[in-house]
Formats: structure tokens, sequence, C-alpha cells
């Protein structure tokens, strides 16, 4: 999972717990006599087998589809990640539990790993070029599973090799801002090596943003105020608690677009035409270098200069300084530091593995459920905890299917991706292998990465279409641990803790980019969905889960800490189970269209209340949006009864695809592919990616954002024009769409 | 209709008539026998009703609705054109023999005009600054139509204004060959207005080439070596024949693209983001004129200079010279020639009519039939005489409507397209309105804009999968006039006639950019047909019908020399009429997808007869290519398998309608917004304009083109390489949409 793209999903909406409007036709419907279709035809969801799904699916067998999958770090492309390609087409093939087919498919794809022969590095040079002190290359080996050759050491994936010295000055997140702070406090930083913490903008931009300063190389680590909610001494960290050890390292990519970086919008086939590599964008612009919190302190506390502000400081025990260099009377007096990295691109063979179980009545309707395979390390949390709900689903699945027991009415594909955590690779190349095949036939993507973080509540992020669908299926699950609360009360029970003032329109958190539902979404329009069981983040304000892309996320870690027993995931495979149940079985697709209305009319008013003046000045009137909404909003409303007095009525198969086809393909109507051409796949309207922070329509809102400070009639205005008229186009072809089909 | 568009097709397509594979599946089924649905799920093509609709459909009045329509000139968003939205809207909204329901909808576009204050002008200037000579501004009134305040002057449309003056040089057809051989013969072209002859390349590319070589303004005139035959004579011509009279001028439109050239990619409707006019792309760059021969013939037959070479010389009856200037001792010695062009750009509103009869089973699917409204001056011929045929069509199935007699399984959508002959605008418009809409709904659009040029012979453009519909149709058709050919035999033996040696992989010819079916094509990929009558090519070497975009364009030409007595109206409005009920009627749709892999295989053998040499130095291979069309060829094969399979045996019209959605969206996985970014709307990846006049994938040949003089490793060769993976992305991606729905 890629993390830091997920925070500006969720931080984008208003919260991700919360009511919702839950209508009827999300329901089993009963009592629909069809006038005499084949009884095949108007197969519909079995109440049965959806509770023996959900009894069967076991807490002990996720455990130990976990121990197995995570017993050796599965770095993308590595013999163990290889292997447990072999793993999931034995299982998915097995004659008592497998599915209907499995397949792997493998692109060649360009990646990035740290050299074995000259390991990366960090040190501080004294004045005399003496080695003073080093920081270590590679995690502490706290329960012997973080030495060996397959842990790959800490590196920060796709930074390019390089080999800088200078005085080390602290960048707080390596924000725009941060940078500019530091300008504005005279702190040269040219030539400067800048050490930053992680969060607050993504891995890449801190690079990127530090380059534009004439940084020469960049340092970043966890604050264990950031994640261990304070914590940073050995007895108050893993494995004596949760928390993340002083020598633990996030791991991770620094690629700034999703996908194989060679060939964007073509499959990764090995003939396929690719991008020089040196001309490639989207790759750090200098060297960077991710460090444990233990030896950032090194660095940190002995820094000179004027002291960092208040919220620049962290939990290091120490007053944070500016720099640049060391403290003149320190024992780094007159040092620089030297950063070696040493990161070679490598074009690599990567796996994904599909499974299908064939529809029976719509073979040619495509419910997907994935989760990448590839981790950083052992990555028992990441992803496995989502792999090993992801098998135990296929085999009660799988087993049901094999007995004759069940088929669903349409096609379900699993999904192992390959090579997430270098970029979303695998999911983005299927899609873009599949692009046609796939927006004309899939349902609905549902996503579960990390299925586990902690055992608070459920946390999901999606499209408005699969909402209700979801809570549905949360209603119908008990909560685990103590009590009798279903899954969604429990979670609007965390949702009202949280956000006490505040009823979001909508109860799904967004989909940014932080896992592979991202090509589905962006690029192919699908509705999509991701959930997680989550911690009670009133109680903490860790950024994720503390081992994070460190060795120390391991079978021992999650079955000691993150989830003893299981429950939580077995919560998951339930709720996640159910979706995908009632999404491939139900004779009505349960996707309430309405509840885009919602947000379309939260978005609006957003736009109304913080755009529209500003726009007025420039003469360019919201009125056409808000018809362009209110027109979707009666659509909405109108197609939601036209299915009601279906459902009540006699019908035949045939009425139901039309209408169904018509839920299914509303969230394409949202794609332009020319809306934002430089931001790479992202092709939905409303779920771009946002440079403000405000909830509303995203080419709109960051239009206004690059426009503000320019004169009238300037081409940013003339853009800002252009964006209104896209999204207002977008949204009356989509209440097209919802009209009854021989509307003109 | 856009002649100079339809030429690059045409020239394209090896040929356009011949033999080509008929399979079983487009025939009329009989003998399914489904299961238990009910009646109307397997409503299939009814061969009677289709033989009464044939037997309906009525020559005199398509000669009555021709009379009507081409009463008075209808220019695109003048009064009349405003009428006949009113007639199209009570024909279609009769209660006897109307639609289920019809409405005009309205943008607001960019039309051009000639300033009525100001008429345009061209002079022959003397050294002292007298008119020697002036052409006419207007056609000579002939037939007492050419006179009156609706007939618009003949103009360049989007031509800018201007009034260059220079001396006269002749440029042929003002090709960049052409401009090329007067700078290479030492003919100064600075300032200079340049006479050019229509046809050779697009109207506006005339300008776009001239200004390179700082030509000031263009004159066009048609040869009547290229319209008539050479025949040039009052008295050869009409009203004397179907020959262009001397003073006939073709109007046209100038501007590069298609669509409203002020908001590209988005409906024209008034509060829609609009470019600037000023920088807008796609005018003419310097002012142009055109004239009628007669005038023609006074600057042309008075040049001084070199003799043009043979293929330069017409029909005039004088030596072509090149310029620049006049003959020393002739009556315009030293003088210039001036040109006044006072054109205007205006925001118009012109509209739609769209008509639509709702499928009895399949609502949801969309057979749309669709011509232009707005003509040039009476436009007799184009586009009246489409409309008439369309009129008539609607009449026959109305009328059978409202008695209760039949309706299509599928929708039926007429529409009449307005502003077509500005630039396709008002179809273009109604994509962009409807884009989503359409690329799920519709099953192929037809297009009848000329209907008859003349009665010889069935002439059509498509794209393959509907060749085998229009062979069904074209056989159970007879041909018009004497003898018993059906229209199928009449059109091979025209075929064999003019194209003796050489059968084409494809017998209909390939859609350019000529008429309304270009945005459905290329912008939405709705396979697509364009039909018509035409003449003899063996027997004339005319570019069009004589009168093309004059004001000679009248009923009288049509009912006196076009088609005396309206056989060959009839015999097209049967054959489209045919092809609309079987696609709209036939419980398997008919359309071939086998077809398809004949047109790669050819493609396939142009690239490696004529591109592989060169490819091969730059390390480029073909193989992925050759793999993907075998793919494709496998995949079409199986699923023709498939579906006489299932033909035979029982069915529900589920399954039926799971193939025909593979069948009906296989025109759409050739589509990538992102092959082509120059190109504005082409997506189809097999059908982009050609630089090139090989006979292959266009995006890999216009490459080549490009990078044939540049160095290996260039970023032309890289783009080479891009578009080679495009495509096999595109059928590979394809031959997917094309397998086993449950197959991976």
């Amino acid at each position: 999972m890629q993390w830091k793209k997920v925070l500006a999903g969720v931080a984008r909406a208003a919260a991700f717990l919360g009511l919702g409007i839950i209508l009827g036709h999300s329901a089993i419907p009963k009592g629909a006599n069809p006038p005499a279709p084949s009884a095949s035809a108007s197969q519909d969801l079995d109440p049965e087998i959806l509770e023996t799904i959900m009894g069967q699916l076991d807490a002990s067998r996720i455990r130990e589809n976990l121990r197995e999958l995570s017993r050796e770090p599965h770095l993308a492309s590595s013999p163990r990640d290889e292997a447990l390609v072999q793993l999931l087409l034995g299982r998915w093939r097995d004659p008592e539990s497998g599915l209907d087919s499995a397949e792997a498919s493998t692109y060649e794809v360009l990646l990035s790993f740290p050299s074995q022969e000259q390991p990366n590095h960090v040190a501080i040079v004294g004045p005399t070029g003496t080695i003073l002190f080093s920081c270590r290359q590679s995690e502490e080996n706290l329960t012997g599973e973080q030495g060996g050759p397959d842990v790959v050491p800490p590196y920060a994936a796709y930074a390019p090799p390089g080999t800088p010295q200078g005085l080390l000055v602290y960048a707080n997140r390596g924000s725009e801002d941060d940078f500019k702070e530091l300008q504005a406090q005279g702190i040269q930083l040219k030539g400067t090596i800048a050490l930053t913490r992680y969060g607050g903008v993504g891995r890449g931009a801190k690079a990127v943003n530090a380059a534009k300063h004439e940084v020469a190389g960049v340092l970043v680590y966890t604050d264990p105020e950031d994640i261990n909610d304070g914590r940073s001494l050995p007895n108050e960290t893993f494995p004596h608690s949760w928390h993340l050890p002083p020598s633990g390292v996030e791991r991770g990519s620094y690629y700034e677009y999703f996908g194989d970086p060679l060939t964007p919008y073509l499959p990764a086939n090995p003939s396929s035409f690719r991008l020089d590599p040196a001309t490639a964008s989207g790759f750090p612009p200098i060297p960077i270098q991710p460090i444990g919190f233990e030896h950032a302190k090194v660095l940190l506390c002995n820094l000179q200069g004027p002291s960092a502000q208040a919220d620049w400081q962290g939990a290091l025990g120490c007053d944070y300084k500016l720099g640049p260099g060391f403290e003149p009377g320190g024992m780094f007096a007159g040092s620089q530091v030297n950063l070696s990295v040493h990161n070679r691109l490598e074009l690599r063979n990567s796996s994904n593995v599909l499974g299908i179980i064939r529809g029976a009545v719509e073979p040619d309707r495509y419910v997907l459920y994935g989760n990448h395979r590839d981790s950083w390390v052992h990555g028992a949390v990441d992803p496995s905890s989502g792999t090993a709900v992801l098998l135990e689903l296929s085999r009660v699945l799988g087993t049901l299917l094999k007995k004759g027991t069940w088929r669903p009415r349409r096609s379900i594909v699993f999904a192992s991706w390959g090579a997430e955590e270098f970029g979303l690779i695998g999911s983005t190349e299927f899609t873009e292998e599949f692009f046609c095949k796939l927006q004309e036939r899939a349902v609905a993507y549902i996503n579960v990465d990390i299925s586990v973080f902690a055992n608070a509540t459920l946390s999901a992020r999606g499209t408005p279409p699969v909402q209700s669908v979801l809570f549905s299926a949360a209603k119908q699950i008990p909560a685990p641990g103590p009590g009798s609360l279903s899954i969604y009360d429990n979670w609007i029970r965390y949702f009202n803790r949280s956000q006490p003032l505040h009823l979001p329109s909508r109860s799904v958190g967004s989909l940014g980019a932080g896992s592979d539902y991202a090509p589905f979404i962006h690029f192919l329009g699908i509705s999509s969905l991701d959930i997680t069981y989550t911690y009670d983040q009133s109680k903490t304000s860790a950024r994720t889960y503390p081992t994070y892309h460190t060795a120390f996320d391991t079978f021992g870690y999650v079955d000691t800490f993150v989830d003893p027993g299981f429950s939580s995931h077995r919560a998951v495979a339930r709720t996640a189970g159910n979706v995908l149940l009632r999404l491939s079985d139900s004779l009505f697709l349960p996707l309430n269209v309405s509840d885009y209305s919602e947000t379309l009319r939260s978005f609006l008013q957003d736009a109304q209340l913080y755009l529209e003046p500003l726009l007025e000045k420039h003469s360019i009137s919201l009125g056409p949006l808000v018809t362009a909404v209110e027109k979707f909003e009666g659509a909405a409303v109108a197609l939601g009864q036209r299915i009601s007095a279906l459902q009540k009525g006699t019908f035949d198969p045939l009425q139901v695809r039309m209408l169904n086809d018509q839920l299914m393909l509303l969230e394409r109507a949202f794609l332009n592919p020319r809306a934002f051409p430089e931001e790479r796949y992202y092709s939905h309207v409303l779920w771009a990616p946002h440079k403000s922070f405000m909830d509303t329509f995203p080419g709109l809102a960051n239009a206004c954002f690059r426009a503000i400070d320019t004169d009238p009639g300037s081409a940013a205005w003339d853009e800002v024009h252009r964006q209104l008229s896209i999204v207002v186009a977008a949204l009356e072809g989509a209440a097209a769409t919802l009209r009854p089909v021989a509307d003109l």
C-alpha cells in the first residue's frame, strides 16, 4: 500500500465514516416473479448461500495463510514472489476448492533496487575527510527475521544514484512551504543535505521540492511523534510493543506516477515501446535515502542554527534546529553529511495472478476483487493480511463451486497484483492490456490491501455507487470483539466519537492512488471500493501502523500485536465477501446511483461557497453547473423509482440487464481522457488529484488555484472556464445515461 | 457533403466495389427456437415486414420530398433552414406516419458568411490603379433560381478578411509539391495571388500551403477538365446538360478540422467555454476566394511566364502559364490581381432534429440513421436527395408503427444534422453531448448524404463489420433501370469493369471525413456506413457531380439530369432501409467481425511489403503485429463458430445479448484517445488520416513517413515504435473482447 497517496484521499474527503441513505434496492428482492424466463436467467442472491459463506470464513485459516505468505521476504520479482505466484495458482487450481481457471500473466517492468555490491550509505564526514559516524545500512535483527540476503536494505526506490556531500539542514516534511520557510529564515540551501521526516507530502515530492532550492541530497526518517505517539526507546517498541523500533526504516517508491515508468498507457510486454529511462519523467531528481530515527536523532540533535518552529519539532528528545551544519562545540563541528546512493534501475518480470469463477447467467459481467502480492520485506500486514483474506474467501467460494452448490450470476475475477509497492504496476498494466474489455464489462473493483491496521473499526474508501452495498453488508455482520454491535453500528459509533460535530455528506472516503484501485477508478472509471479494519483515530496520531514498510512487519507482529485471534481479519473477509456476493449474485445490481447526487450536491455547495464569488468577478457563472447537478439528481431519483416499480411488477431478464447496464456504466460517464492531460491516467472528472483543499470538483478547483493570481482574461482563467464546461458536460452526459433509454 | 475529405478516403481504400465473404449469420435466422423466453424477447427480423417496407418506399414521394426540401436555399442557420427543422418535426410527429418522438436540439456554433454590404470581389487592376476587369460576384441566373437574397454568393467559408493585391501565379492544385515546383522553377511567390484549381488537396490546404511561401491571397476554381470532362461552353452545360455552367462556383468550408471551431470536444451550448476566434486553429491563414471557370479563364489565359507542365494543364482552351503577372503584350500587361474578402465569423444557432422509434425488446440499443439538412444554396443533390430518402423511409416505418403492425427490436434514431457544410458541426456536437451514452449503446451509424450522384451503381464506404449486412441488403433489391440484376450484382459488374485486374480485400471504401459519419467512427468508434448511388467511373473523370455546391444544384437539375423517375433514389432508400431493418430487428446482430480480419491482414501485408525492410534497419520488429493479427483472426473465427452453434441450438435472450454486445462493441476496441493527440477527434487507430499512400495502419505509416529522413535513435523513430505498440495493443485488446467472455 502506498500510504502517502492515501493520505491525500482521506484528507480530501470530509470524513470516512458515517451515515448514508440506504435504498431498498440493495436489499435482497423478494417476491419478484418474472413472467416466464428460464430459472437461471432470474437467478438472484441467495440469502442462505450468503449466510453459509459468512459462516465458513475461518479466522484460523486466515492466520495460517498469513503465516505462509509472510514466511519469507517477497519483494516484487524476487524468487519468493515467484514462489507465491505458484502458491496462488495452486490454491486457485485446487480440484476441491479452486476456481474455474487461474493464470499468471507476466509483464516486463522497470523496478529499482539498491546495489548489493555497493550498499547505500549515510555518514558524517569530518573536516579532514574522516568518517565520524555511519548510519546503519540495515535494521537491527531483533527477531532473527531482519537479517539474511532476502531482506532488502532500506532505500528509496527510483532515487537516482549519486554521492552528494554537504552541510546538513533540517527541512521538516520537505514540502514546498517548508523549503520556502528555510529560505525566508536565510538558511543557505544550495549544496546541502536536507533531513526530512515522512508525512505531509509524498515521498518523491520531498526530493522534487528540495531540488528546486539546489539541495544536493535528501534524507528522510520517521519521527516517533508521527508513528509511535512519541515512544522511541527500545523497550517501548517492537518486539515489546507494536511500536516502531529505533532502527526501523520505511522503504517505499519515490516514483511520482503509477504504472510501469517506461510504458505509460501501454501494457509492458517485452516488445512494447519503452521510454529511455534517462528521459522518463517522475523519478526523484536528486539522491534520497531513508534512515531510522535512531540515527536521524544523531544527525538532527547535533545541528546548529536557529531552533525550528513548534510544529517542526518532534519526539527525538532534543531541540530541532535548522542548520546548516553541526554545532561548533559538538563532536561533529565542521562536519558534512555524505550520502551515497547506488540504486539501479532494472527491467524485471513481474506477474499478476488472475483467477476466475465463470458467471452462470451473465458471465460477461465481471466483479473484480484484488490485492497486491509483493511486499517490501515479509509484509505480514502490507499486503499479506489482505492476501490471507483473499485466499480464504476464494477457498470458501471455490469449495461451494466445486461441490456444485453455487455458481454466481456474474463472473468473479480474483487478482493478485505484482509490483504494487513500486507504483501499482501490475494492476495498472492489467488495466492497460484489457482497457476495452474492462470498461465494457466490469461491475466494480473491490480492493483489500492491508486488511487490518488495528481492531477498532471498519474503514472504507470508494465511489458513491458502492457505498450502499457496503452498508448492507456491514449491517449483516457482527463486529469483532465483545459486544453485539454490527460492523456497521460499530463503525458509526467510532465515527461519531472521532467526528462528533460534523456529519459528512459522504460516508466512505474518496479514493486517492494509495493502492491498486487507482487505475480502475481513475483510468477506467470502474466503481471501486477499498476496505480495511483500522484503529481508533481519537487514540493515536500515527500516520499508519508503526512497522509499515519495515523489516519488523512480520507474522509475529500481526499475531501478537495487530490482530491476535484474527477476528478482525475475519470481519474484513466477511464484509468484503458479502459485498462481493451481493455484486456478483443480485439480480438487480446493488449500485445506488443516487449516492452520487449527494456527492455532486456537496461538491456544488463547496464551489458555491468558496469559488463563486471569485468566478463572478471573472464573469464565469456556476448556473450551468447548478442545472447539471439538478438534472443528475432528477434522473437518479427517477431511475430509482423505475427500479422499484420493476421490482414490484413482472419483468424479463433483458429489462433488468438494461437497467443494470445503466447502473454499471454510470461511473464511466464521468471519464474524460482529455480533461487533465498533464495528470497521467487521471480521467475521472470528479476524482482527479486536488491541488487545493476544497472538497469540490477537482478540475475546477485546481484551475482556480492556478488562475487566482493571474489577470482577468488570462489563459489560466480560460482554463477555469474550460474546466467548468468539462464538468458540466460530464454531469449532463451522466444524467443522460440515467434517463429512460429510449429518451433523447 | 465535404467532398475533399471523401477523396482521401476513397483513394486510400484499394477500391470501393467488389466481392466479399458473406457469412451466413447475416441472413435471416430461421428455425431458432429459444427454450421459453417471452415471445418479445426472441423477436427477430420479419421477412414479410421487410418486404412490405421495400414495397412501400415510393419514388414519387421521394421526388415530392425533394421538391419541397430544395424549393428555397437553406444555408445553415438561415430562416429556411429553420423552416425545414419545423417541416421535419411535423413529419416525425405526424399522428399517422410519425415516430414515437421527435425533438430539435440547438447549438450555438461559429459559422462564416460573406458580408452583404461589402461583397467579396476579385479584379484585375491596371498599373495606374484602374480596374480593368472584375470577376462576377454571383452565378449567372440561368433558371431564375440563381438570383435573390437567399442565394449566398460564392465564398470560402472561414477564409479571413483581407484585400491582398499582387501579381498572379498559377499553382495547379495548390499542394505542397505544387508550390515547391513553382519555387524550383524560380517563380517568385512572395506577395503574389495564386490561382489554383479544386482537387488534389483539401480546400483549406491550398491557403495553408500558399502561405508557407508568403503568397498573399489565393483564388480557386473548378477546371472543366476536372468536372465536365472538358465541356465548358454555355450550350454544353446546365440547363442544356448536367455539366457545370461557366459561372458556376463551388462553395465550401475551408476549416481544417470538423465540429464547432470554438468548442472542440465540448458541446456548443451557450454557456460552454469558447476559444478566442483570433487564436483558434484550423482557419485558412490568408484570404481565399472561389471563382467560376469563365473568369478563371480570363485570368489564367492571359498569364505570362513558362508553360505549366502537362499534368497542370486543363480544359480552358489555352496554354496554362505560371506567371507571375500577365503577358506584356496583352490587355492586362503590368496589372495585378486584387482580392477583396469580407467574410465575417458569426455565432449562430443551428439545430439538429432527432426522431426516435423506441425498440420493443432492446430499447437501449440504437441504430442511427442520419443526414445533414443544410445546403449551400438549394442543395437538391447535396444534401436534399438524402433527406428526401430519409423522410420517405421514416414515413413508411412510421406508418407501420402507428398502425401497430411493427415495432423494431432495437431503437431507431433518425437524425437531421445542422451545419454539416461548415464542418460536420451538428453531428459532431451531438457526439460530444452524448459521448458516453452513444459509445455504450450505438449499434451502428448509417449515413445517406447525397443519395444519388448518378444512376450507374451503388457505392459504399464503411467499416468492415457493416459490409456483410450491406451485401445482404443489396442482394435482395433489384437494381434500377432495365435488366434484372440485383443492386449487388450490378455493383459487382461495375466494379469488375473499373477494376478488372485487382480484387480488393475490402469491398466497401474506407471512411474519411467527408460527411457526418466522421465523428461517429473516428471519435466514438461506432461502426458506420455511408451509401450512395453513383456514376460509372470508367465513363467520366469528374471528381464529383458537376453542380456540386453551386446555385445550379436544383430540383430541376435532379429531376431532369440526375435521376429522372427517381428510381435510383428509391434504390438507395430500399438499400439503406433494408440495412436499417436488419440492424434494428435481427435477433443476432448482422455485424460480421471476421471482415475486420481481412482488413487487418491486408494492412499487415502492406506493412510487411513496404515498411518491414525499413523497420528492420531500426531494429523494430513487426513480429508482435503479426501475432496480434493472428490472435484477432483466431478469435473472430471462433466467435463466428460460437454464433453458428448457438443459432442451431437453444438459447435464451441474455446469451444472444452478450454475443451481440461483443459484436457491437468491437469497433470501440480500436479507439485510443491518446494515439494521435495532434489529430483532433481521430481516435480510431485503424482509420486515422494517412500522410502516406500506403494502405496500412495509419499511425505506423505516418510515423515512418516522418521518421524516414531522421537518424537512427531519433525521437521520430521512437514514435514509430510507439505507434507500432499502440496498434498491437489495440488489436490484442480487440481480440480479447472477441474471446469467450469468461476467458481471461
